[in-house]
């Protein structure tokens, strides 16, 4: 076990970026957005085989959390809606980041992702990924750091900084012909969740306590999108509501956080890339406590998913701008109340990404994709060893009875260890090879 | 059969979409979006039993044309791109609706979709799905006819109405913090999969013939979003490029009519709802032919899918665009060509509310909904005779059973009966009544 450990820890630790994109690209699994326009900033597109490792993700969530959950109802509510959901939620006045300009160069940057620190006698900047304690906000450094600073050659070394200022990350959009009006991109789904509460409290059998769960895409107009689909413009989430009694909220937050480590686990991920982070000092002023689950990304530990127990804010904020109630009735206690919530949210594409590092491994110059049979793209291969009959026709036989089921590979092309090879770099749990002892084997092959 | 197929026209022809719409928001298929905030036009969010419904038709699409197919492959494009995509397109410049004011209320309407006749010396407006030979475009009537029409007070009878003019449907929003550019919400899923033509190519065992098959949201920003959930203003495209030979273009748009058709039956929409439109007159300039299977909803028989020899328009613009070549080189020709397209295309939530319409069933006050078990909802509820034991905990281990592999219910409330009625309303094709005889038939029961 020991052994094993530490393989894992080195290919992990060595695993750069660049290893994950270019496989990506090659393979089918994420190309850039429109790339025959050299690209767009923040979006990309998903080939073959990321489009079904995608679907694959989001499907066992479903069954996970929904399927086989007694108390939790789905939901597919619209990327665009009233421009009200998100003066309610506090959206429109506060979701933007402090952004700050390089007066010299025009280049804009993200205020809070600025560090230097001081190296001997002169000053440096820092990646944040690098940062420590000593590393300071460059916003707010003197100016006599600045001068000191080597030239902007990296474009994270800027000079002179205007001062920081808000960026609304909603996109706008206007809606309708006759009386145009503004409305936004939701900026993530859970507040199409709150605003169904009551129709789904109506329509289904949820209950306290009991959740609405939903999946869509999700828009924000990032200053600096980075780290591939860590941080895009355009992304996916997959976001439960889970509404409780207030009283209830620690059991039901740890119950949570444990019930979706559990099945981060299941779908493949490896444990020893897992960690946590409990927010204290950087609590949002209605949540009661949030957690992250971490993951040990090639560009350092980042959030993965946020469980977060919100407290009543949002239904709260709703109930008082659209003057609707959002309380529930509790028959036992006879009392009307609108219920606190545990939000567990995390995004399919950086989920996706963890997915593809958590199973990357060389052997020698071989790639294996360790993918769990749940998510891969392909589960099963069918090579038949030689392009001859019965061969080939058995195989295919076996390749169309087994694509009735799940998706399938059916490769005839070049030696079998290469055929292996490619199947490993996709991460295909299954290869079958049909060869003539097959046909000997096979009294039951129907 | 035949008395079954009048009782089948029979309900068709007296369904109402009051009454679908009014099933669809009761039981949680469908809700209006941004209710509590009073609505807002064109947008739609599904419920639980309607995301449900939604997610079975998606992948039944796809474990159909991707999953079961040789020669097509999936794709998950972004649904905003470079803007250049959509000048290439041809979206830019066309893509839009001629557009009228009534000058005295104002109102806003598609010229196009108003009409007149002469009834005796009178005029009167009509409704487009009354529409005959006779009737001709309301924008082009002589001044008399205006003067003649009824006061406006049907919001489809105007008065005096401007000249038309374009009204772009794409909307539009900006995208980067630096040097914000214009991008558009794709309008269509189509153009993701050409741009992709070449990565796909060169990442996928895709050839000549072949496709790629995409599902996900497009937008359009209609002038007069109407008909419930059939022309919204956020949708849903399920659509292939299938790219082939030019020569090769008639067998091949001949058997994605047949295969397209084969799969709507195969989901359950009953034949006799189902027409063709062949285009003759309307055809875009590229296409060589265009043939829509067509559904009769409760407001007229309109366009379900569309099946279009599309030429190579679309990879020749987007190659001439781009700089990049988007050929493909026959290795048994040794030459190289820019493919033809056959493009099946149907939308998402107007396919939901075509087989909603075609498996609604009165008898009595008895709601049915005659879903096929590939797309219901919920495939199986379980219901306990009686609320004691063995019983209810023989039925709840049954339905645990059953919910790992599939979507359950479980009713222990109210008489046997009513539980029946109410998953017959939301198309349940299995039910399971666990009674104490269950005990006694019961000795494999783990």
């Amino acid at each position: 076990m020991l052994t094993m450990f530490m393989v894992v820890v080195r290919c992990c630790s060595s695993l750069s970026m660049e290893t994950i994109v270019s496989l990506c690209r090659k393979r089918g699994f994420i190309y850039g957005s429109s790339e025959i326009y050299n690209g767009f900033n923040g979006f990309y597109d998903y080939g073959p085989l990321g489009a079904e490792l995608k679907k694959n993700i989001k499907n066992e969530w479903w069954v996970e959390f929904v399927q086989r959950s007694d108390d939790v109802f789905g939901l597919d509510s619209s990327i665009i809606g009233s421009p009200l959901i998100w003066k309610a939620s506090g959206h429109v006045g506060g979701f933007s980041d402090p952004m700050v300009d390089d007066k010299k160069t025009k280049r804009r940057y993200r205020a809070d992702q600025l560090f230097y620190k001081k190296v001997g006698d002169a000053y440096v900047t820092v990646h944040e990924a690098e940062k420590t304690e000593e590393c300071a906000c460059l916003v707010d450094a003197p100016p006599d750091v600045f001068a000191q600073l080597p030239p902007p050659d990296d474009p994270r070394r800027p000079g002179d900084l205007t001062e920081p200022r808000d960026f609304n990350l909603m996109f706008e959009t206007n809606v309708g012909a006759t009386d145009a009006s503004t409305a936004y991109l939701r900026p993530e789904t859970a507040q199409g969740i709150f605003v169904n509460y009551k129709n789904v409290l109506s329509s289904s059998r949820l209950r306290l306590p009991g959740g609405i769960a939903q999946i869509g895409k999700a828009f924000r107009n990032e200053i600096t999108p980075r780290n591939f689909i860590f941080r895009s413009r355009e992304f996916e989430q997959m976001e439960i509501e889970y509404f409780i009694k207030e009283d209830d909220w620690e059991p039901r937050h740890a119950e949570w956080i444990t019930r979706c480590k559990t099945w981060l686990l299941k779908i493949g991920l490896k444990d020893e890339l897992l960690g946590y982070d409990v927010h204290r000092d950087n609590l949002a002023h209605y949540a009661r406590a949030c957690t992250d689950i971490t993951f040990k990304f090639p560009f350092g530990e980042q959030e993965l998913q946020g469980i977060a127990a919100r407290g009543n804010y949002d239904l709260t904020q709703h109930q008082s701008a659209s003057g609707k109630s959002l309380e529930f009735y509790d028959e036992v206690a006879k009392e009307k109340l609108i219920p606190h919530v545990i939000e567990p949210s995390i995004g399919v594409d950086r989920l996706f990404l963890a997915l593809l590092c958590s199973a990357y491994e060389e052997d020698g110059d071989r790639v294996v994709l360790k993918l769990s049979p749940l998510v891969a793209p392909v589960k099963c291969a069918v090579f038949p060893l030689v392009k001859k009959e019965p061969v080939l026709t058995l195989a295919r036989r076996l390749y169309e009875d087994l694509r009735e089921e799940f998706a399938c590979d059916f490769d005839v092309s070049g030696a079998i260890g290469r055929r292996y090879r490619r199947q490993d770099e996709i991460g295909t749990p299954f290869c079958v090879t049909v060869d003539f002892d097959t046909l000997d084997d096979n009294s039951g092959f129907p």
